[in-house]
């Protein structure tokens, strides 16, 4: 019965037309009704990537989809970047060594963001290396890269720049096709307002020429079948057909907002975090915040009770820290479908919370603060 | 706003309960409500599955699962056993070639059923075998494999037992333990009564063991991952959330009916169904029929179109034949949330069809054969 809401990093709250969708009847897929949405959803698809190619969808989590970008165009033995600032661009290096793939790091501290010139002087220094991974923003500190700058280096090489947009697409600014990079993998739970199921990858024609020489075995994976069986709407196995019915909803919203607006929108709910925050005394984290996650240290005794409590009294899910940053961070996240009254709440909440942990704070003032940026804008 | 039947072998109808469930708000994943909502569907699923062994759930078509219980229990270079009786059998030959496994196939001519002694005929022969790869209810063709029997033959050896339960689980007979069967497959669109998304797996101690050397690369699918989640009430990956709350419905009305009571019902219906076909002069296809789908032998030239009208101008969805039964059968679906109405519509306005196609029969024939089976039962 508790009244729940839902501030974190994925998956987030979506509005209840794209919920609805979800609890309609049940379409086969190997017909022209349902050609028709997936078709649409393939159109629109490119759009929220800012991309021509073509985007495919599968039924699998985010991880599927970075699974899909390394077994499709790399080969055992191959030597690729992975440029991670968190738990997620650590997940490239894995999967890529679960492959047999030399993977060279040039992985900065978590809580910075990776550095475009030190990929530039790896990929100078050797001519071998067949692709660049890295995150598009990396939720597990709340920092965004620089990616444009990172596909203006890479472009300039024979490797290929592979970016997981999981967290970021829709939420921040991010060209695929304009910012020159190949490979994109995102996935349904964010910044596309719907429920986890999909994931979705395009790739360049730089990206497909790789996919040929591909040696690593792989068979739900294996984006050829997808390719061939998008020529003609369908996809290869049964696919989510009530999660894509749905997608074809929150898209429309996409397209009516535009996606500009959309990421100006975040853009404000994230200053207005980072003021409340501040007005609460806590240091932000991230050397470069991005739009749509804030994180902000808290005194390490009280991480997870922060998290618990704003979760068990007041029904408010917020994020606390992954890994080495387990209790030393929590993580607003304004992604998806969230409004502004939304990170009111979170603030008003947190005030509570902190209180009763025994923090000094002000009540009100966090809320004050991020009022004070939302009138600004 | 055509009124819609869908007699498919997957996705079937799902219940109007399980349905809305999925467009109740997102859930956080990692949060004391997901996690209960997880056990209980945990629990559930062995019930379905017949097991005491736990099963794993993660965000796949079914076939997702069938890479899973190749990837998982070998390496490169072993031998296995597949018998295949049609197109989804063929699929294990696919996925195991794929990763470098060498299949010894006894597989038989599509509409034929496995032959048991003639997997322990080849077990006998060669002890290297390393498992045994089959399906339940071949939907391609609808027949049925007796699954008892192969797993008599199997467990006497070391070799394991791997089942594709997809489309039969839940809609016929099927006992993962008594019957020593090692792993399962299947997924959430068919006996589940749910959209497709979920993939399901459940693997014996003996199977687990083949899983400690197995030397296949595997990152999203690898199933020690799902196995440490899983212990505590997750998934090593962000879970299809709506999808799960709905299983969570969805299982609590097969309970509610009793698996015995569904199998039964299926039966009938499955009794049912073959009366229509004969009753309009049909072949029955298939050695063995099913209980979850009948094919019936249709005159080639016209097998495309009875598909095709039965949609496009009644709004009944049936399926076709696969690979080279295309146009020569026509299959009915009797799995899922079906009622025995359901089966009548089906056949009434498949008797209006053959007449528009020109194909001699009595109207009402094949719907008064369905009706006395229904009766009788």
């Amino acid at each position: 019965m508790m009244k729940r809401y839902l501030l974190t990093p994925g998956p987030t709250a979506i509005p209840p037309e794209v919920a609805l969708k979800e609890a309609l009847p049940i379409l086969h897929h190997r017909t022209v009704e349902f050609a028709t949405i997936y078709k649409d959803v393939a159109e629109g698809l490119k759009y929220v990537f800012q991309t021509k190619n073509e985007v495919y969808t599968l039924a699998a989590s985010g991880t599927g989809a970075m699974e899909m970008a390394v077994v499709n165009i790399l080969s055992p033995g191959d030597e690729v970047i992975v440029a991670s600032c968190g738990n997620f661009g650590d997940r490239w290096i894995k999967i890529a060594e679960e492959y047999g793939v030399k993977v060279i790091s040039v992985s900065v501290e978590w809580g910075k963001v990776v550095k475009p010139e030190e990929i530039g002087k790896v990929l100078k220094s050797n001519s071998n290396i067949k692709a660049v991974y890295t995150t598009f923003t990396e939720t597990s500190t709340g920092v965004a890269n620089d990616i444009k700058s990172i596909g203006e280096i890479v472009s300039r090489t024979n490797a290929v720049l592979v970016v997981d947009a999981i967290s970021g697409l829709a939420g921040q600014e991010f060209r695929t096709d304009n910012w020159k990079v190949d490979v994109v993998v995102s996935c349904s739970q964010k910044g596309f307002m719907l429920a986890p199921g999909l994931a979705f990858i395009t790739l360049s024609d730089k990206a497909w020429k790789l996919a040929e020489t591909s040696k690593i075995p792989k068979f739900y994976f294996d984006l050829k079948k997808y390719k061939k069986s998008h020529a003609i709407n369908e996809t290869p196995f049964t696919p989510p057909v009530t999660l894509i019915a749905a997608l074809q909803e929150s898209i429309r919203l996409i397209k009516e907002r535009g996606l500009e607006n959309m990421w100006n929108d975040y853009k404000i709910l994230a200053k207005a975090t980072r003021a409340g925050m501040k007005a609460l005394g806590l240091d932000l984290f991230g050397e470069v915040p991005c739009e749509v996650v804030t994180s902000a240290s808290v005194p390490v005794e009280i991480g997870g009770e922060i998290v618990k409590t704003l979760r068990e009294k007041y029904g408010v899910s917020i994020a606390g820290g992954q890994g080495d940053l387990e209790g030393k961070i929590i993580r607003f996240a304004h992604m998806g479908y969230i409004g502004k009254a939304d990170l009111l709440v979170g603030f008003a909440c947190l005030e509570m919370v902190l209180s009763e942990l025994g923090v000094k704070i002000e009540k009100g003032k966090a809320v004050a603060a991020a009022e004070e940026e939302l009138l600004k804008a």
